[in-house]
Formats: structure tokens, sequence, C-alpha cells
């Protein structure tokens, strides 16, 4: 597995993004490290999706080479890294919450907190804001 | 290659979206339907990423499935269908305009018109209506 941005389809907006983040984990990922105030490796590998070592390797190493995430040595275990967002990162947060927005309106098993949808609906700008601030659901 | 929604990996809403619409090609035929005013076969096929037949045949089978897309015969042709976009298909607009705005920041060939850029920005509601009602790029 490629990090995928290294083939570039089409000068298109859309297939930009699709190439780095158009895949079925790395924006599970990015959700975990946005809305879920998850940081390391043992970490994402809870998350309920039951997402495979190898490709948790491979999303991190592509999100990483893309400028999305960025690594660090954990102060408190130098044998293990913190994973975060970079600016770039948080900049996807529009599409999560419109994402989020999307599955609230067409899922009827989507269990989305009311107040957290109403803010997507109402007050996003203020929502956004929160979310880089480190605000977790 | 099975229709992804079948198989649901968590009630999370982002991983619901993944699910539908989370691979590299399913939004680049929403976006053809959405912004480029493509509509059949042949006209997907032709876009610049080079879909190929087999991932296009899928795709179309399962964004159908999956309530995104729905055709009808071309009464100008009949042995040809004619693709939209229906109202949850629609919905995916926001989805859309959100990584069109994250390419134009992050992406330093994105060539995106700037009056398209300035109603993402100050003007979405707006854009949305016209998205709607079949302005193309």
């Amino acid at each position: 597995m490629p990090c995928d941005e290294k083939k570039r389809r089409s000068l298109c907006p859309v297939t930009f993004a699709l190439d780095q983040v158009g895949d079925k984990w790395s924006l599970l990922v990015v959700r975990d490290l946005m809305l879920l105030g998850k940081k390391t490796y043992g970490e994402f590998l809870e998350s309920a999706e039951g997402i495979a070592t190898n490709v948790l390797a491979n999303r991190l190493k592509c999100l990483e080479a893309g400028g999305i995430i960025e690594k660090a040595r954990d102060p408190e275990n130098k044998r293990r890294y913190l994973y975060s967002l970079t600016e770039k990162g948080f900049d996807l947060t529009p599409i999560l919450l419109e994402m989020i927005r999307w599955s609230a309106h067409h899922d009827s098993d989507a269990g989305i907190p009311k107040d957290f949808l109403d803010m997507i609906e109402n007050d996003r700008e203020r929502l956004i804001a929160k979310v880089r601030a480190g605000m977790t659901l």
C-alpha cells in the first residue's frame, strides 16, 4: 500500500483531497485524533472499527508524509510516539463535521448528541474553534 | 468488490459516511454528476482520473444501492441510462465543497475559480442552491 498522494490522478481539488484521505481508514485516524482525544498507536488500534495493524501503520505513515499528522516521542515513555494533527490536519474539521451532519440526516442508527449536531448546524465556527482547542466527544 | 454499506464497521457517523462514499472513486462520480453536468456511463469513463470500466460499474451499482444516485432510461436512446443524484446524493454537496476549500488552501496546483471559492467561503447556502438547480463548473 503506497502513500497515494505520490501518484496524482488529476488537478481536480476533489481528487487532491481524495488522494490524501479518500479511503476507508485515514479519516477514522483523523477522527480519533480530532474528536476522540486519542494520541497513540495503541489507542487507534482499539477503535471500534478494528483497523488491522499493517493498515494502521501504513495510514499513519501516509498521513505523516502528507503533512496531516505529526509525531513526537512521548516524554513519559520514550519508546512510544504521540501523534497529533498539524494545521493542515485540523483544517479537515469542516469535512468531518459535514460527514457527521450527512449521516445524522441519512442514518437512522446515528447516535449523535443533539447539542453537538445543533452546533454543527448553527454555530459551526465556534465548534471548529472548540475542536481545535481540544474538545472531545 | 462488494457494496461496502452492507458491512457496517461501527455506529460512528463518520464511519457511516465512509462506508458509503469513502473510497477513491465514489465521490468522483458524485462530483461528475454534481458539478460537471455528466450523466452517462460514457461521460464518467472520460473523466481525467481514468476510472476503469469494472470499477465504474461497481461504484455506480453501490451508489445506487446506497440511495445516492438513481438511473432512468434515456428517452432519446433507450439503450442508455441517465444517472442523477437523489436528495441523499445532493446532501453530499457541503462535503464536496469543504474538500474543494481544503484543497484550495493546501494544494499549490489547485486551479479553482476565485469566484467559486469566494462563494464557498462567503455564500455557501446560495452556492448549494445553485448546484442543486444545475449550475456546473
